[in-house]
C-alpha cells in the first residue's frame, strides 16, 4: 500500500507533484501507456533510477522450462513468459559534463501528469546538476491508438539562467538488465538477454531499425526510430551503434531562451514467420506514416480517439473525488489493453508489467469484456477473436486430457497452458463456460450476426461440447460434473461447485440456441439435433447442491460441513493466507480467496431468489478474505443488490483504488486489469442495477450515502444511452439510436428521444452490518474532501 | 515382466544357469545382499557388464533441489536420495592379457545361486578367453548378519587345462558412474560423483581405508578392506591408489590343479557427527574382527543366525513350488532389510536398488512391519524406534502445517518431508495412523512393556494429536477428517475416507488406553484426563460414510456418486494409468489404483459385518486396477476371507512373484518390500485366516485348490506356534512357550504341549467369479509342474 498521497485526485487525469522514489516501480505502472499492441512503462525517460524498464509487445514472448519435483501425465512442460523488448522510449541527456539523474544535484520541481483525455504522458523538471548547471525539461509521450505501431516522445530542454551545452542521446536498447529474475536458475538462464541480434542499422540516413529475434519461442521483433530535431544553429546530430544499441546524439549549445526540441517516433512490428526485411520494411513504412502524421497529428489523433470513447464511456460520480478519478483511471487502462488488440489477448496486467509472466486468465472474460462490451465493443470482439485463433491449441489440450471440444488454458500467451499447478489451473474449467459468458454477452449487447456466427457458435459448440464430456448424470439422472475447481482458488477439486455447474448450464443452453439459429454453420462443425438435445438435457439435469440445513447454497458439494477457517486465530501478517497456510489446509476449510458462490449470484442472478441471494452473500461474507483482486467488485455488485449499499460503497472503494493505492503491494508488477474493471462493474451492475440479457436491459439503481450522482453511459445494440442517478430520481436518456425497452427496479418502459424520469426508490438501512472475518472488513470508504478535487466537465 | 523362466524354481535357492544380459539389472536386484546397514547389489564380482552398480549404507543419501513450476507454502525445497556409496565387492580379473568380461571370448558355464539359508550368494563360472585362456571361477559373497559393519567375498579361479598367468584387482572403488540420471539437470548435478575425497590410505600395511563425504549432506563413510591370499609359491601382492580407488593387485602364474583364493574382507561405517580418525578407526576394527572370526566363522555364523529365524519364520506350501519358493524369498529380503536396522528405516526397496530415491512409505509400517512382527519381532521394534528418532522432525512438520502432535513424512530417508506432489504425499495423513497401527501390531504380538512405554506412548500420543487437530464436529456432532488422501493413489484430498477414518479412530483409542496404562509417561508428555477424553469422544463420533443406496462403503465421501471409470476404452498399453491419464481425470473417477477400502476391511475387520465385507469386496474388485505392488495381497486376504478362495490363490500368486518374474517391470530398481511380504500376508492372513489383536490370535484356515498343505510358525507373546492346513484338517502345536488360548473359525480352544487338530470347513466354491477392470484380472494361478521340483526338508 502507499502510504503517502502519491497521486493528487484530479478527475481527468492521474498526477505525481514530487519523486517518491520508493514508488517509483508503482508509478510505471499507473503511467504506462499502451494501445493494447504495444506496452511502455512509464519509466523516466533517461531510463535509471527505475523500478522495472519494461517494453511490452502484445504476445511476445519467451519460453521457459516448467519443472515439477514429482512430473505428472499432462503438465505442462515449458511456459511462456511476456520478455521486454527492445526499449524505444530511452533518451539520455547530458548537462555540461554531468549526466542527468534526479538521484543527484537537485530536483526542485517534478511533475508527472497521465491526461486520460489526451492519452499522454507528460513530465516537468526543474533540475540542477551537481555542478551547478541548471534546466527545465519537459517530455510528452503517447503510445498512439490510430497508429498501431507507433509510439511517440516529445522532449525539450531548455537552460533556466546560463548558457549550456547539452547533448542528447535518443536510443534503441535491447536486452537491458532487469532485476531479480526469480528462483529457478534455467528460467533465469532462459529470460535472460532473451533476443538475439538480426539487424542493427544505424540511424544515419535518418531511419535506424534494429530485428532481434527470441531465442526459444522464435519470433521476430523489430523496432525503428527517426527524429525531428529543432535546435539552435551549430546543433549537431550523430547516429552511431553497436550490439544491442542503436543511438542518435543530438550535441547543443543552449542560450538562455534557446531550446532544443526532439521529437523521437518509435515503431515496432513482429512476427513468427515474416522475414527480418520483410519486419525492416514494416516498421519504417510505420514510421513514415507517423512521420507524415507529425506530432500535433499524433495528438489531435490521439484525442479524437479517446473523445469518442469516453462520449460512450464516461461514468461521472459526484460525491467522491477518489472514486470518479479511479473509475476513469480504470477505464483509460482499460481501453489501453484492448484498443487495438487485433485478435491478441488482454493479459492478466494488460501491458503494464511483467506480473503473472504476461498471461492473459479468465479475469479477462469475466471481468474486463464485460465492461468493454458495453463501453468499447470491437475490443470484446477481439479479445474473443484470439480466443477462437487459440481453438486449436484448446482442442489439442482437451484431447490430451481425454475430453471433447476445448479446454481453454488457464494461463497462457500463445494459446499452450502455463499453468504448473493442475488443481488451480488445468481444473478450473469454468473459464471454457467464462468465454462463452462473454461470447453471449457480446453477441446480446451488440446484435452482432457476423460475429455470433464466426466466432461464437464456434466457441460456444466447442466448449458445450466440452462440458458434456466434463460431466455425467449420476443412478438418479442427474447431471455431476465432478473434481474440478471454481473461481475461489483457496478450495480446489472438488464435486459440483455451484458457478461452475450455473455457468455450464448456461454455455450448454447458449450453444444449443446459437446452433438453431446458426443451424448451417453448426452443421459445419457436425453439430446435430441429437448433440443440440444432450446439451439441453445436461443443463436441465444439472446438480446445484444447496445445503437444506443451514439454508444456504454449499460453494461445492460439501463444502458447508467442512471446518470454518480460524479466523479468530489468524493474525493480520498472515494474509494472503497462501503464504502462511498450506494449499491442503486451505482446500478442506470453509475460507474463501474470492468471490465464487457470490460470483454465481452475479452472473446467473437468474437461478437464485433475493431471499437466496441475501441469506448465500450473508453466508459468503464471513468467510471471504479477498486474498484476491478479482473479489471486490463482485462482493460490491451483490452487497447493492441485497441493501447493504454502504458495505457496497467499501468495495468499491477498494477495487477501484487497487492499484492507485497500491491496496495488495503488487501494483509495481503491473496493474489489475480485472479490479480496474471492477470499479465500473460496482457503479454500473452495483449502484446503477444493470443487468443485461435476451435483448433487456434492466436498471435497479441506489445510491450509498457518499455518491450523491451517479451519471454513466452504455452501449447496447446500436444504442447509446446515459443514465443519471440521484438520491430521488434516475433519468434515462436515449443519446443515439432506436427506440429500446428497458426496466426500472422491475417496472418495464419503452425510452425513446425524450428523456424519462423514475423515482429512485429508498432503500431501508439494514438492521446490521453483515460480517466479514475479522481484520479482513473492507476499509470504509470516505469521500475525499471536496477541497482537493478539481472540477473538469465531461465530455 | 521377465519373459523366459530366469530362474529355476527350488524351494531354498533362487538359482540362475544361464546369464542373460537381458534381465541383468533384474538379477542385480534379486540377488542383492543385505543386513539392513549394508546393500550390495547382485552385479558381477568385475564390476561389468551391468544395469545399475549398487552398494548402500542405509541412511546415507544425498541433498538435491526439488524444483516446483509454481511454488507453495510448506512444499520441501529439498530431497533425499540415496547414494551408491564405495563399492567394495570389486574385483577384477586379468586372465592371460585378457580383461575376464563375460561379453568376450566363451562363457561355456555360468550360475549363480542366491542360498537362503546360507545367507550367500555364490557364483561359478568356466570361460574361455578370446586368446583362449581357460579358467573356472568361483565367488561367495555374504552381508553379514552378525558383523554388521561387514561384507565378505571369497574368489578362487583356476586354469582348465594348461598354465595361465593370472591378476586379480580387488578394489574399493567410489563415484563410480551411474546410468541416467534423470531430467532435472539441477537434481542430475547434484548426484553425480556425490563423494568428496579426505582420506585414500592404501592397504600397503594390510588394511586399505577410504574415507568420503557427501557433498551437501555432509555424511562421512569410510570403507576398508583387508585380504587374505592363498596362492602357489610366486604369488605376489602389491597395494596402490589414487583419488577415488584403492587396489589390491594379485599376480601369479598357476599351473592346471592349482588356484589362486582370495578372501576379501570389507567394512563400512558412517557418521553424520564423528570424526575422519573416528571412522577410519571404526572400520578398521570391524575389520579385525571379521578377520578374527574369519571366512568360515562368517559363513557358520551366517547360518546360524538363519537357521534361528527360519525356525521361527518359515511358510511351508506343498502343491505350488512356485510359491513356496517365492514366500521364502520374500521373507529371506525381508530379514535381510530388516535385521540389522538399529533405529534406521526400511526403505520401499529395502537397500537393493535406488528405486523410489531410497525412500522409506507408509510400505514398512503396513506390509513390512505385519509380517517381521510375527517371524523377526526384534526388526520391527527398531523399525519404529526409528520412527521415534525422528518424532522431532515430524512435530515441525505439523506445526508448519498448523497441526498439533506429529505429522511423519509421506517419504523421507533423514526424517524431512520429500514428497514433492502435496496431493499424494502431504495429505495422505493416514500413514501416521499406519505407526500407530505398527505399534499396537508390535505391542500386542511381543508384549513388549518397556517398548510401549519408551517408544509406543510417545508414538500412540504424537499421532493422535494429529488426529484431534486435524478433524472437527460437525453441526451434528460428528467427527470428520475433511480433504485427505488415502491410501489409493488414484483419488486424492476428499472427505472421510474410510480406511483413514477407521485408523485414525483405532489410533485415538490407542493412545488413549496405552495413555491409561502408562499414566506417568502419559503425564510426561503432558497427556491429562482430559486429552484422552477428547480422544475417546473424537473417536467415537467419528464419520464413517456409508451409500445406502448402494448398500456399500464409499472409499470416500461422495466417491460412489462419481462417474465409474472407462475401463472398456482404456487399452492394455494404457496401464498403469498414472501415465497416461492426467490426475484430475483419476481423481473424480471411480478408479483404484490399490486396495484402499479393500485394506480398512482386513485392518479394520472388527469394523465391517460378513455382509458388509463380501458386498464392499465385490464392488471394489470391478474397479481396482492394481497399478501398484501394494494391493494383490489384501485383494487376497479379503478374497480368502468372503470365500473366493481361486481368486485369492491369484492375488497370491501376483504378490509372491512380484519381483521373481518382474510383473511390474521395474525390479531393476530394488525389490518390492511390500508386495515381498504380501506373500507371507496372503497365506497366513488369506489362507491361515489369521487374525490378531488384544491378546487374541484367530485362525480361519481355508485351502484354495493349487494347495495340497500350508505350514506356517508365528511368534506370539514369547510363543512359537506352527499352524498346519490341509483341505481336511489344521493341526496347531506350541513348539515353544506357554499355554495360549486361539481360536479356529470362531471357536475357541487352549492350545498346550499336545498338538491339536481342527477339521477345515469346506468353503462352498463360490456361485461366481467377482469381476475385476477388462484386462486387469490377476494372472490366473497353475501350480508349477511337480517335475522341476527339488524337494528340500525344512528345518
Amino acid at each position: 500500500m502507499i502510504q503517502h498521497p502519491a497521486f493528487t485526485v484530479e478527475p481527468w487525469w492521474i498526477r505525481e507533484c514530487r519523486l517518491h522514489l520508493d514508488v517509483l516501480p508503482q508509478t510505471e505502472s499507473v503511467f504506462a501507456l499502451s494501445n493494447g499492441h504495444i506496452g511502455l512503462r512509464g519509466n523516466l525517460d533517461e531510463g535509471e533510477p527505475h523500478g522495472l524498464p519494461g517494453t511490452y509487445l502484445n504476445s511476445v514472448y519467451e519460453l521457459r522450462p516448467l519443472p515439477y519435483a514429482e512430473a505428472g501425465y499432462g503438465y505442462p512442460e515449458s511456459g511462456q513468459t511476456v520478455v521486454n523488448i527492445t526499449n524505444g522510449k530511452l533518451i539520455r541527456l547530458l548537462v555540461g559534463d554531468e549526466p542527468f539523474d534526479v538521484r543527484y544535484g537537485t530536483l526542485h520541481d517534478h511533475e508527472r501528469r497521465l491526461d486520460m483525455r489526451a492519452g499522454t504522458l507528460t513530465r516537468k523538471v526543474h533540475w540542477t546538476s551537481p555542478a551547478g548547471g541548471e534546466i527545465r525539461l519537459s517530455s510528452t509521450r503517447l503510445v498512439s491508438f490510430t497508429h498501431r505501431a507507433v509510439a511517440a516522445v516529445h522532449y525539450e530542454v531548455e537552460p533556466v539562467d546560463q548558457p549550456l551545452s547539452v547533448v542528447v542521446q535518443s536510443e534503441l536498447v535491447a536486452n537491458e538488465t532487469l532485476p531479480g529474475m526469480g528462483e529457478d536458475p534455467r528460467a533465469a538462464a532462459a529470460l535472460e538477454a532473451p533476443l538475439e541480434l538480426e539487424e542493427n542499422t544505424p540511424g544515419t540516413s535518418g531511419v535506424a531499425v534494429m530485428v532481434h529475434c527470441t531465442r526459444a519461442s522464435r519470433l521476430r521483433v523489430a523496432a525503428a526510430m527517426r527524429h525531428d530535431i529543432d535546435g539552435p544553429t551549430g546543433t549537431r546530430a550523430e547516429a552511431d551503434g553497436g550490439d544491442d544499441v542503436s543511438r542518435l546524439t543530438v550535441a547543443t549549445r543552449l542560450k538562455p531562451g534557446e531550446r532544443l526540441r526532439l521529437v523521437k517516433y518509435f515503431a515496432y512490428g513482429w512476427s513468427a514467420q515474416r522475414s527480418r526485411p520483410a519486419l525492416h520494411d514494416q516498421v519504417v513504412a510505420a514510421l513514415a506514416a507517423a512521420h507524415l502524421t507529425g506530432w500535433e497529428g499524433l495528438l489531435s489523433d490521439q484525442r479524437a480517439y479517446l473523445d469518442e470513447f469516453w462520449a460512450g464511456a464516461d461514468v461521472e460520480v459526484e460525491g467522491d473525488a477518489e472514486v470518479q478519478q479511479a473509475v476513469r483511471f480504470g477505464l483509460f487502462h482499460l481501453l489501453q489493453s484492448g484498443a487495438r488488440l487485433e485478435r491478441r489477448p488482454v493479459p492478466g496486467k494488460g501491458l503494464t508489467g511483467s506480473g503473472y509472466d504476461g498471461h492473459a486468465f479468465w479475469d479477462t472474460e469475466s471481468f474486463v469484456l464485460p465492461v468493454l462490451t458495453y463501453t468499447h465493443p470491437r475490443s470484446a470482439a477481439d479479445a474473443l477473436e484470439w480466443r477462437q485463433s487459440i481453438l486449436p491449441k484448446a482442442e489439442d489440450r482437451a484431447e490430451q486430457l481425454g475430453l471433447r471440444g476445448a479446454a481453454f488454458p488457464w494461463r497462457t500467451i500463445n494459446g499452450e497452458e502455463c499453468s504448473g499447478y493442475w488443481p488451480a489451473g488445468t481444473a478450473a474449467f469454468h473459464i471454457n463456460a467464462d468465454i462463452a459468458d462473454a461470447v453471449v454477452r457480446y453477441v446480446d449487447a451488440t446484435e452482432d450476426a457476423d460475429f455470433e456466427r464466426e466466432t461464437g457458435v464456434p466457441l460456444l459448440v466447442a466448449t458445450a461440447r466440452l462440458w458434456s464430456s466434463l460431466g455425467h448424470h449420476d443412478i438418479e439422472g442427474q447431471y455431476r460434473i465432478d473434481g474440478v475447481t471454481g473461481p475461489d482458488e483457496y478450495s480446489a477439486v472438488s464435486d459440483n461447485n455451484v458457478y461452475t455447474n450455473l455457468m455450464a448450464q448456461q454455455n450448454l443452453r447458449a450453444a444449443a440456441d446459437a446452433c438453431v439459429r446458426h443451424s448451417d454453420r453448426a452443421q459445419e462443425l457436425g453439430v446435430g439435433l441429437e448433440e443440440i438435445a444432450i446439451w439441453r438435457d445436461a443443463a436441465s439435469a444439472m446438480v446445484i447442491p444447496y445445503d437444506e440445513r443451514m439454508a444456504v447454497h454449499p460453494q461445492s458439494e460439501g463444502f458447508t460441513r467442512h471446518a470454518v477457517w480460524d479466523f479468530d486465530s489468524t493474525k493480520p501478517e498472515q494474509y494472503p493466507l497462501l503464504l502462511h497456510f498450506p494449499y491442503f489446509d486451505l482446500y478442506r476449510k470453509q475460507v474463501v480467496k474470492q468471490a465464487d458462490l457470490v460470483l454465481a449470484l452475479h452472473l446467473r442472478g437468474d437461478a437464485f431468489t433475493p431471499e437466496e441471494k441475501a441469506r448465500d452473500f450473508a453466508y459468503y461474507e464471513r468467510l471471504t478474505v479477498r486474498d484476491s483482486s478479482l473479489s471486490a467488485c463482485t462482493q460490491a455488485v451483490i452487497a447493492a443488490e441485497v441493501g447493504q449499499l454502504d458495505l457496497a460503497y467499501d468495495y468499491l472503494g477498494e477495487a477501484a483504488l487497487m492499484d492507485l493505492h497500491d491496496l495488495e503491494k503488487n501494483t509495481r508488477d503491473g496493474v489489475h486489469m480485472a479490479s480496474l474493471a471492477g470499479a465500473w462493474t460496482a457503479l454500473v451492475a452495483g449502484f446503477g442495477g444493470m443487468r443485461a440479457g435476451n435483448g433487456r436491459m434492466c436498471f435497479s439503481p441506489r445510491l450509498p450515502s457518499g455518491i450523491t450522482r451517479l451519471c454513466f453511459r452504455i452501449r447496447y445494440r446500436g444504442r447509446l444511452l446515459r443514465v443519471t442517478v440521484t438520491a430521488d430520481t434516475t433519468t434515462y436518456e436515449l443519446l443515439h439510436g432506436q427506440a429500446l425497452t428497458l426496466s426500472h427496479h422491475g417496472e418495464e418502459f419503452t425510452l425513446d428521444r425524450a428523456p424519462l424520469r423514475r423515482t429512485t426508490p429508498v432503500t431501508p438501512v439494514p438492521a446490521t452490518r453483515l460480517r466479514q472475518p475479522p481484520g479482513r472488513e473492507p476499509i470504509p470508504r470516505h469521500a475525499a474532501p471536496p477541497s482537493r478535487v478539481t472540477p473538469s466537465p465531461s465530455p
